[in-house]
């Protein structure tokens, strides 16, 4: 869907980020579920270097991207606000008890099994890169996201997605995933890079990639 | 409800971890979950020192507890189990959509908010403690423990609840927060000491830890 400035649904995004983390912003997990599902969206933008505006504390309490709104229900934190819209949406849940389970299974192992030692590794190669304590902590770091990768392709094995069809499970865990561009790791394990460049291939990704990536082009006051 | 060797719902936890580790591990919120809800389940038991026994990878991927069954649906991730917990109980979910999804973005706001940062400490102060790097690191994991439970004081301010009533959202928070036990950090705010306390009065969570502590003094094939 494209943006559409009249849309109920409202999510904040940032006009301006380092250029590390372009492509990254955890807003793009919530347009591409919102893309996924179909529905039509508005982006209220921030610069990342700014204080935030007054109030906006009240909407998301640590001061991060995104927010949502959609009439009287304000949410943030991206994962749920992913797993609020799967839960209406069949392009992203399945029907049946089980299949949704295994749906939320999978969203929270992404960001509580897989990204959690993806986050050591970030912080020691961007948030404090050169930091003689960083030096030191690589190697830890970058072998327990090895061992947390291995044991994510063991589980996969030949299968295309992490269950038997594309869910939020899967677009949680591609954009976990995503955060590794930086290294090797993930094509070390040929089924994990088809895995990724499958997610990736999804139009409704290609969508909310380019809107994710406009955003920086545009004037704060645009959507 | 006392546990039952006869429940439908079963739970994976350890009777062996290191002391640091009692009343820590991460099936304590899922006993907790289940005592709110009044749901009667079964505990299989491992040593955390043990390879896990075979076919446990198909069971929970990357080797941890808990695991949680209920006659087809089979999940892992305790915040996942939690929730769907939540989604069945009103003793940890509101009826209302807007109060569902504030809880449940609060369950995500533990882990990916706070915990995060917590972990960071952990990391520092119990897995690589007495490390040179873990050293150097430290101050900066404390700040940021810190920069982020000013924010949640800031939230909370005198409110009994992250919201209007306890919730998944709260079990998950104070869960979090527990981890902090070997520092001053929850203390220095006043509502968030009281908040935690709150939390922890609750007669649930008195069951849930007594047997997640009793399961360490127990054979490994009792319940």
């Amino acid at each position: 869907m494209p943006l559409d400035p009249t849309a109920a649904i409202e999510i904040t995004a940032f006009n301006w980020v380092p250029d590390f983390a372009k492509g990254n912003v955890r807003d793009l997990r919530v347009r591409w579920a919102l893309e996924e599902a179909g529905l039509a969206y508005r982006a209220r933008l921030f610069d990342a270097k700014d204080a935030r505006p007054e109030g906006y504390l009240r909407e998301q309490p640590f001061g991060q991207v995104p927010a949502y709104e959609c009439g009287d229900v304000r949410m943030f934190e991206s994962v749920a606000i992913a797993l609020e819209i799967a839960e209406g949406s069949e392009a992203l849940m399945p029907r049946d008890p089980m299949g949704r389970a295994r749906a939320r299974t999978w969203a929270i192992a992404a960001i509580n099994s897989v990204e959690i030692a993806i986050n050591a590794l970030i912080d020691v190669d961007v948030f404090h890169a050169g930091e003689d304590w960083a030096k030191a902590r690589r190697p830890q770091a970058e072998q327990e996201v090895r061992r947390r990768l291995t044991l994510l392709s063991g589980w996969l094995g030949d299968k295309d997605h992490l269950e038997d069809r594309f869910t939020v499970g899967d677009l949680l865990m591609a954009s976990v995933l995503r955060a590794l561009r930086h290294t090797d790791l993930v094509a070390e394990h040929e089924n994990l890079k088809a895995y990724l460049a499958r997610c990736e291939a999804r139009p409704a990704f290609a969508r909310a990639l380019a809107d994710h990536m406009a955003a920086f082009e545009r004037p704060r006051e645009a959507a």
